[in-house]
């Protein structure tokens, strides 16, 4: 609610919720070792004492802002209702991409402190990505691209990392190839795959 | 040399080099944090003190056995010298899902290290990647699937993401699939990436 003079009265709720939001516009262009309670305090303009009222600790400030940008990503590629399952993995496919690009920095130390032994990282990184290729399934239930097996399991995992590394690449060196091309390729890719496994 | 007592001669640098193969095959179940100097004292059977005059400390120790494992792995996946390019690259993928089973502890460690900061795991691990991936436009001079492009640069290094994953996953979920078909799909997935580029 804004006041006369224009200031805005936020819950303690409402504020923590805005100051993870800002967290995540830090981290686009940082790692998240990079990502500091002094800076966060000097961009929201407020003490430190303040944030680590609202977050406890470095570590757990840390697990919020990445845990909200994990959510962010699931939130922002999620496939449009209606469609052929095809197109709206392409859908789905290209927020991924502009969120990537977007947001590379970050995403790139969530993806090597994931794979780099620490834990929290790891745990809410390998929730996104259950949550990514479960989706996979989920939303073509009448397997029209793929049906869901154990064998098809392992190969949309392996898709999603070659997807990851395509994107993460091509974000660093984008004259390889237009938007339209790595999209292309990414999304024509699971079908391509699964026509490649014997007795489907 | 062996002399008449059945026991062996060697000089300083077979010695090294014998250690070293031993600390690859100790690495092949474990992790490199779990591959320690007492380990490797231990199974050798000669002193901890003797191993630092080979190796000086723990670091370079690691970083030895470690380039000798990624050296291992460009040797054992070289392709044959004859054949349709295909069918080479399917023997070379072949000798890489043996050898990342066979060193499936070792080899997700590496990945593992690579991705996480580790400087000098990443230079190495970089440097067997890119031998491999260069080998593909190598082995396939003529382009017979894949021209030299940065487009098919940047589509290599997301194939072989893939197949690391596909191959890692596999390993550890093997009824799955067959060792066959994971083949099929990893090897046949670079020219049906390729397909999807357009204009080629």
């Amino acid at each position: 609610m804004t006041t006369d003079t224009g200031r805005v009265r936020l819950t303690p709720d409402e504020r923590r919720s805005q100051l993870l939001d800002l967290g995540v516009r830090l981290l686009a262009t940082r790692s998240i070792d990079e990502l500091s309670i002094d800076l966060l305090a000097e961009e929201a303009g407020i003490s430190r004492g303040l944030l680590y009222h609202y977050f406890g600790n470095k570590h757990a400030f840390h697990e919020a802002v990445v845990r909200r940008a994990a959510d962010d990503l699931i939130e922002k590629t999620a496939p449009p209702a209606e469609g052929e399952p095809l197109e709206r993995l392409l859908t789905s496919m290209t927020a991924y991409v502009d969120y990537v690009v977007a947001n590379h920095q970050g995403y790139l130390s969530l993806v090597r402190g994931a794979a780099g032994g620490n834990e929290t990282i790891r745990k809410i990184y390998d929730e996104a990505h259950a949550a990514l290729t479960d989706r996979v399934f989920r939303e073509d239930a009448q397997g029209q691209i793929i049906a869901d097996t154990p064998a098809t399991r392992l190969l949309v995992r392996a898709w999603a990392a070659m997807a990851e590394e395509f994107v993460l690449s091509w974000a660093v060196e984008p004259e390889a190839m237009t938007r339209d091309e790595l999209l292309a390729v990414v999304t024509g890719a699971l079908p391509a795959l699964v026509e490649l496994l014997p007795e489907k």
